[in-house]
């Protein structure tokens, strides 16, 4: 089955990539950091917001999704594009990040992953073809394939079996995929997962079983999972070297600012984190003179000092540091939508400065000066890493 | 001293008027309803949401602004409409409903009230004197007395000595506007607050004290604490009937669609209620066609089908039910935002409407229209009443 290329590669810089991906429901220029609508919504924004913000890619999560408010529903909804407004390109994963995080509550077989819900103990199990399925149902542009994500302390044992595993599942989600059709007037891309643990040579073994086949992108997953980060790293580096350079690659669940620019220097084009969101719930925050908490008393009367005077965004626009201390003190819900409209768009912002400096030539350049006030030693210039 | 007037009476249906506060922050078209901005914020809403519901005139709360932010912070940042990035007119109350919710947290005295923040349990004195003062530092159009607000229960002779003593408070508020001057550069006017529980005499016996003075306008207190509806009803009757006709009536704490409309047929000009904002974080919204649960999943599938067809506000305009049922469900921050958009324009429409209707002289049959689909019984069209 002759494949649709989904990727043009534009410009590099060393081994940093700038390109397009071009997808049923619009182009996205890469590096892009794809925002996290776990339920069908960005926590604590509105579809306004999203445009307003300029996000150029979404994800949202099968797992999810396929408890509440259910497939069926998603369905007849018109997909997941409909229900939740959002005209954009969007990726859904598989849901087994989701089940495999549920610990006593999954059990693994060659069939698939049984599963309890977290919210009502019923049984459930995915297969590599219902969580096709799901997809078809959700109608997002790339779908990712069912993969086991085993924890980064796994033994090289368990990762080469799991990888093994991983890889009979990408084999029949692309026989599903490709017995299936879209249900919502567009076609959908398959990605299959590399896997491997911290493993040089099983990660070799998983991108050579995976790539027998053709495939529109990839994505390495089971990394930030646990495992250090020299390991993390180390891995990224290996993925991004072998991988065949006319695939996007898809670095699952990164992360901090840090971890996106390096690993986009190592070669990544795709990501997705919730640490943004996450972070900016609890008032931690992104600026470009390095992480600062929203909490703190220190910003009490920082009258008419914006959250960051390098950002476009909504909250730095409007706002000062002083008015959102005393919101997110008296725990107002504003104060956590606040933040991650601007967390959100620092991570854009830092996406498309990556992105032109790739283009320009002076991307490391641009990662040095970027990233100089999150290296500063704590009670420097900033605060020092908050926990993420 | 002589008084600026503040109210321009435009035309009259009955007893139902429609006019106009000149205010410095703006002009506002009565009857009024204003929401509540509790700590600096409209709960879950931003600045930009303030403006784009077309708010004329919202409400700070000064019990909760004395504790957090503080006010000495208030009034360094410039007042709240700085603070909070609201450039309209502002009302703030006295911080005495709060304080005498209290309960065992508080202690009367001529003096003032003593009590304990519920934050902290730190000790705390309100005089009129020094409720004055803090409406100074909040900066806001209109201020109101201290006043003590008794139990809609409480005997005639509790409500005989506590309506003295108000008055009696008035007059010191009185003297502490006079002998102060505004901090934030506009003039402030000062409300007092009839009180007399649900006895006719002892009303009337307040509003011949507080009358003694002249007043810019004047509020009822002491209503929807409690008392029966035909208590309310009575007593809102009474005042509207003999207040003076030049003075702008602000009826506190009222209400529902139901009570706010026949308010206004009895003399009404000015309205807050939190009943708006905290019903819609709890599912509840109000709609031309009565109020509705946006929880209930008898809503799961109802695509395109907006809260509230006759709505122009942002939810109504953006999300269909089956959406917002499903934000509720899952318990997504920005359902009790979308809600809240929803159920303060529906207020504001309101208002609108009934203005409209006061001016064409139409009004009886404006509020028959209006509230008939509330009225329904049970199991009628609408869903009937929620708890409210």
């Amino acid at each position: 089955m002759e494949l649709a290329r989904i990727f043009e590669l534009e410009a590099r810089d060393g081994r940093a990539r700038a390109g397009r991906l071009i997808l049923p429901h619009g182009e996205v220029p890469t590096p892009v950091f794809m925002p996290v609508g776990t339920r069908a919504s960005v926590k604590t924004l509105d579809c306004r917001d999203l445009q307003e913000l300029e996000i150029s890619m979404l994800l949202g999560n099968s797992y999810h999704l396929y408890l509440r408010p259910g497939i069926e529903l998603l369905t007849r909804a018109g997909g997941l594009h409909a229900f939740m407004r959002w005209p954009g390109p969007l990726l859904t994963d598989s849901g087994g990040f989701q089940v495999f995080s549920l610990g006593d509550l999954r059990k693994l077989r060659e069939e698939g992953a049984d599963f309890r819900s977290h919210l009502d103990g019923s049984r459930h199990l995915f297969t590599p073809e219902s969580v096709v399925d799901i997809q078809r149902g959700l109608g997002s542009d790339v779908m990712m394939q069912l993969d086991e994500c085993p924890p980064g302390t796994c033994s090289e044992e368990y990762a080469a079996a799991s990888l093994e595993r991983s890889a009979r599942w990408a084999v029949r989600a692309r026989r599903a995929w490709e017995e299936s059709r879209p249900l919502h007037g567009h076609p959908q891309a398959l990605f299959p997962i590399v896997q491997g643990g911290v493993y040089d040579d099983q990660r070799r073994r998983s991108m050579d079983l995976l790539l027998q086949q053709d495939w529109p992108g990839v994505a390495i997953g089971g990394l930030s999972v646990g495992e250090g980060k020299p390991d993390m790293r180390r891995i990224t580096d290996l993925c991004g070297r072998e991988l065949p350079a006319g695939l996007p690659r898809y670095l699952m669940g990164v992360g901090t600012p840090e971890d996106i620019l390096e690993s986009v220097a190592l070669g990544i084009d795709m990501f997705d984190c919730v640490l943004p969101t996450r972070n900016a719930r609890k008032g931690t925050l992104f600026t470009s003179q390095g992480r600062y908490s929203a909490r703190s008393a220190r910003h009490s009367e920082s009258f008419d000092q914006p959250v960051d005077p390098a950002c476009d965004c909504f909250t730095c626009r409007h706002y000062d540091r002083a008015q959102l201390r005393h919101l997110f003190h008296v725990e107002e819900f504003s104060a956590m939508r606040l933040g991650t409209l601007h967390n959100l768009r620092y991570f854009l912002q830092l996406m498309e400065g990556a992105r032109q400096a790739i283009r320009a030539g002076c991307y490391a350049a641009y990662v040095e000066q970027t990233l100089a006030p999150y290296h500063r030693p704590k009670g420097g210039g900033a605060e020092g890493a908050a926990a993420s």
